[in-house]
């Protein structure tokens, strides 16, 4: 709670539960204190079928979570010989002394399920609340408790959570999600072309949500129950029809994603001579696997030396025109083209600010140059914000018109 | 609640507010329906003098917030000419008609105070709740509402939040946190260091935390009241003692902020040839404002082809030793160098994986090469991790290698 570490549980559990078919309704974040633990671990039981803890199982004196909630359900803690033993080994494998302390990790409530831990010590615990205290009509529920460290909590939810659910808690099934990404396009515009035409889908049942990344637009479609299939397939036959080749992708597409996808299956390659977007094009691209059968050479020619010399950028179009234009774009392109004898060539040159603009070419100004092998083309945009969405911004035109191009 | 994306928000406010005196108790998260969120911000409004939404005030139809908010508090909504004007003016800037539908973002709660967003159409609202309903004595309480894209809502709070605050909520002030950040030396280590040195000052108030993040470990030392200034004092000299050189920065200093401050201050230049990283450094160094005047030029030589053509690599060299070796990282580091004539040239090569690795050398194997003004030096590395863990554990290693040849 005092935003020193980011919470990466909510957005995990949440996409592996909807894949099962369980919509979470509720995530609640609290301090390490007994009071607001507690607090929390009663609302939710007062509300939901299966509640999942995080973190709070270890040996250090902040962590009460398993303590308190032994104490709030009347439940003996019972020393499990079989965890005293995994944590003996597990520290004697790393020819470690077993600290003092660590053995309160081994106390589980009684009648809870355990639930190894390969990567830790302090193992989960499940356990079912039936009656419970908590709701009005007695009506039970699944308590989960996991470690905090990702991981150790995800290969244990993969393992031993998800059997248990599957086995106890049989869920409301036939929950799909689709999500389609667009780019190019602003949020309202979207909206503005489907969300008349989904409307009758919607009253029927479809869950339609927008979610506006930079320079990108998410379309999410979700329906439940039997006719969920055909819902989705209606409405995804509408977004494409509305939306056609402003959808990059699907699901968790990147624009980076598809192009390595299409350079590889047309046996191509790509260069990249970046100056504002500084490497990030480049990054982006090379954190996709299989990245190196396309990339064949990046340069990063911030300097106007740099540009003239590595990617031979003519010193008359730098003086005419300047290091953010067309003419340098283009040449910049078509010189890192030559250089590599790549299929593409993409080059960005601007100004990402916050120094740096004048009047007529003010921060925010960029070029994306891109030579293909039948002709060079240059692509002015303006992306007037701070300076790292400027580069995510521009990166994405600059992908966006590459991909296109690749598409013919 | 899908799943489908990151909250980022729960800790960069939480970490602004904390640095504001003020820490946060619970967070909350909701699906975007009326009845989950109404039930969260009257739970909210119930327990807290602060309550902060974020999101739900775009254009588009699953947006509820302000709407239900007004309907709770018996508010009319009343629109606001300066909004729907400023609307107006971010489209045509932009050449763009304004959709219909983005002028629900001009509606304002009767008695809200508005909080200009230069950076997108719906601004933030603010409003006291005087008398609370929802609190047993109907104390009052504030209720901010921010929208939910990062680049709009982070800019708003620093500019029209915090002022706002200290106006009309005198925070519990006192409150001290200072971060130190160290790279090169493990989590437990770093306890080790200065766990029990500490113990004295814990026991007198001083909150200690550490915080491990990819290849760095944060210490963070927090107190409140009168002997705060005097307890992180003496905590971070004993820190600095123990920990030394390990310490590259604090509060939000990254190691390229680090180097590039350094490198400004030494009127010194920067080169780069990345292998492996992909062009993450040349994309972290250019994030910092001011790069321009440090980074001569980098370069992404992913094929062997681009490290022999482009940096002068010897084809003996790569038949011999191979792309990913020592030898091979000298002499990319060596050759932009020479190419560029930076003063210093910093070179990774290795194996991000998943696939390329070997027995003797597997999968994430890395050698950085530095060549500086003086000599040339190599250093192995093994990140044995995911593909993009391994691209900023590597890129990490090799900025800090450059800090520590700057420094001498």
């Amino acid at each position: 709670m005092l935003g020193r570490l980011l919470n990466t549980h909510q957005q995990w559990l949440c996409r592996r539960l909807a894949d099962l078919g369980c919509v979470v309704t509720r995530q609640v974040t609290v301090a390490d204190t007994a009071h607001d633990i507690e607090q929390a671990v009663r609302e939710a039981l007062s509300r939901a079928e299966l509640v999942i803890t995080t973190g709070g199982l270890g040996p250090t004196s902040d962590d009460l979570t398993r303590d308190l909630i032994a104490k709030m359900l009347n439940r003996r803690l019972v020393e499990d010989s079989a965890i005293v033993a995994h944590i003996k080994k597990f520290f004697t494998a790393r020819k470690r002394v077993v600290p003092p302390g660590t053995r309160v990790q081994a106390l589980v409530p009684e009648g809870a399920t355990v639930l190894p831990n390969p990567n830790g010590t302090a193992p989960g615990l499940a356990l079912v609340v039936n009656p419970n205290p908590f709701r009005s009509e007695g009506q039970a529920a699944w308590l989960v408790m996991l470690p905090g460290p990702p991981r150790e909590l995800r290969p244990m939810f993969n393992d031993s959570v998800v059997p248990l659910l599957k086995e106890k808690l049989p869920l409301a099934g036939g929950f799909i999600c689709r999500t389609l990404r667009t780019t190019g396009v602003g949020e309202s515009i979207v909206q503005e072309k489907i969300g008349e035409r989904l409307r009758r889908l919607v009253e029927s049942g479809l869950d339609l949500g927008y979610c506006a990344r930079v320079g990108q637009v998410d379309v999410r479609l979700a329906a439940r129950g039997a006719n969920a299939p055909g819902l989705i397939r209606e409405a995804e036959a509408i977004v494409r029809r509305q939306l056609g080749a402003h959808i990059f992708g699907e699901e968790n597409d990147e624009l980076e994603t598809v192009v390595v996808r299409l350079l590889t299956e047309r046996k191509q390659t790509l260069a990249l001579a970046e100056s504002c977007t500084g490497g990030l094009i480049a990054h982006r691209v090379t954190n996709v696997p299989g990245a190196s059968a396309v990339l064949l050479a990046g340069f990063v020619t911030y300097a106007n030396d740099a540009k003239a010399k590595l990617l031979g950028v003519r010193g008359e179009t730098l003086a005419a025109h300047g290091a953010v234009s067309e003419p340098t774009a283009r040449e910049m392109a078509g010189g890192v083209r030559r250089q590599t004898g790549a299929d593409y060539a993409l080059s960005v040159t601007g100004i990402a600010g916050p120094s740096g603009g004048s009047p007529e070419k003010p921060a925010g100004t960029a070029f994306i140059g891109l030579a293909t092998p039948t002709e060079t083309i240059a692509l002015k945009v303006f992306n007037p914000y701070d300076r790292e969405t400027f580069k995510q911004a521009t990166a994405n035109q600059a992908l966006e018109l590459l991909r296109r191009a690749i598409l013919g």
